[in-house]
């Protein structure tokens, strides 16, 4: 079968095995996502070799349950040990030998099938379309923060980033009713970010350090943040969201890069700041999201690429004006 | 008056003006005990030029209201503008205004006497010995841990340090009934730490890195840890934290210097990992802790000095084999 695989180089094959695995399920790709961690591992982040891509919506081709072929499915990209104490309490995201779709020993979504256990796989309602459905895992990223950090109408929220993860974040805070502040580096990215609530700022971390940053973001803020949400992947983004905390707040860190990034943690402690690491989050809750139409992802689809011209798609999608790329693959 | 100064040089002068503040209370330090964050001060940590010390017991000499006159006295460090949303909550700690006792812009409790409003002294029942009065305030920031997170019997605990600060965690986390293990440099410093409870292990960290240390506690325990305390004010300390803590685990970082801290940060999001700063608690529990007889600090105070002799306790509070060091003042 087709994939896009990286072993060092990322590319394009045409005879990938069928990633057939016992007492899984066959799942062929109808369409897949690239995903900010993609990227990075394509610059050495974990390590991982294989077919890449987690985000994704198909249909179950096989199944050891044959009445499942056939139903339209997306997945839980964490598949776990199922002996483990976190397996056995429901939860395979920190089992310690986990696999995981396109990151970890096991190939990914950027092929004409993958590989996932039937418990991983959940049926899709009709009313969402595979576009949405594919903002799937991504969204319930996003809506994890959530499940972490208590956030209301009464939060003053500041969200780092206007990329492909920080924009489903905002339209996430912004169902809250927090009061939230997007800042990025793009105009057109930010507006978009903000079209289901907050304002945005325009700061270009190029040129200035955090603290500078820091500063003119509080020059036109009222108030220091109790929440600020990392999602710009940037090495600048954690000081800077250290200078924008309030004493007390919280700093979530959504982004993975592969940089060490120097702290002055004796800010941490002096302000008493709690900083959380958040990353995969349930279905779900994001399915039944995404299918109430209250949010609409559709207009973060940059570009849609068949799998053979995936090499173009990881280009457009390291474009700095580009947002969700689609690799449509059935 | 006599008061031990650092003006970017450490030493005892003679002729220090009594500390009178308008409205505010003057207390005739009886003793006091040296803090790490005061060694860091003299190591430029926090810009603080004056009389150094917040850790004291006291009796008041001055003050507003007669009738307080001769009561013996711990004090709350920080002293806030009253003005503010954080000191009209009633709590100065994080006043952007404050002042803070021998750390921010007042004068501290190396000195004969020293300067707090009213409302920051709290009069010390008689059963509480003078020298055990001096662990009043690293005892509240020890306590503090536990009003930002939950440690019980079931927790699985390691504290990283077995210094000043992490003597006084160590009691405190042996009396929540958690699995404790302390892991320091020092054996005599590390069998004082556990008496109340917990096991010990001895690393060196001079020619090990973060990873190897973990890998040296991880092969002799059976699980990574639910909190890892970090109150050793090493700079591989919070690297070993995250080395040593279970995913969605936390960790607390309790110790302040004015370095830099190189972080592999994808860690934190990828294991869920909460880091949580903390600094200074509340003197009631402390107080209560220490009057009921259930911890012993007296075993913790390694030599006694007198304020002629700052210099030389200084010198001794920055041995390796020390762990509290007092000024006899009154």
């Amino acid at each position: 079968m087709k994939a896009l695989r990286f072993d060092g180089t990322l590319r394009v094959v045409g005879d990938a095995p069928l990633p057939r695995r016992s007492g899984e399920a066959l799942v062929q790709v109808i369409s897949a996502g690239i995903c900010s961690t993609d990227l990075e591992i394509v610059k050495g982040y974990a390590g991982f070799h294989g077919t890449l891509g987690h985000e994704f919506v198909g249909r179950i081709a096989e199944a050891p349950d044959a009445s499942l072929i056939g139903r339209r499915v997306v997945g839980e990209i964490n598949a776990g040990c199922e002996k483990c104490d976190w397996c056995r309490a429901g939860d395979a995201r920190h089992c310690p030998n986990r696999t995981v779709l396109g990151i970890k020993d096991r190939d990914g979504a950027f092929a004409e099938f993958l590989s996932l256990p039937v418990g991983n796989l959940i049926e899709i309602p009709s009313e969402l379309t595979d576009e949405a459905a594919v903002f799937v895992e991504p969204m319930a990223a996003a809506l994890h923060i959530l499940e972490q950090v208590s956030i209301g109408p009464s939060s003053n929220v500041a969200l780092i980033g206007d990329g492909k993860l920080a924009q489903l974040v905002a339209l996430v805070a912004a169902q809250t009713g927090c009061r939230l502040l997007v800042i990025g580096k793009h105009k057109l990215k930010l507006d978009l970010a903000t079209r289901g609530g907050g304002r945005s700022l325009v700061i270009d971390g190029a040129s200035a350090s955090p603290g500078e940053m820091a500063n003119r973001v509080l020059s036109s803020e009222r108030d220091r943040f109790d929440v600020v949400v990392e999602a710009s992947g940037s090495a600048t983004g954690l000081p800077l969201a250290l200078s924008l905390v309030n004493p007390r707040g919280t700093i979530v860190l959504k982004s993975t890069h592969h940089r060490l990034t120097e702290l002055q943690m004796s800010t941490v402690v002096v302000n008493e700041i709690t900083i959380v690491g958040s990353r995969c989050g349930r279905f779900r809750p994001a399915i039944d999201l995404l299918a109430s139409g209250c949010v609409d992802v559709a207009a973060l689809v940059t570009a849609q690429f068949s799998l053979d011209e995936g090499m173009s798609a990881f280009e457009k999608a390291a474009e700095s004006s580009s947002i969700k790329i689609l690799l449509t693959v059935a």
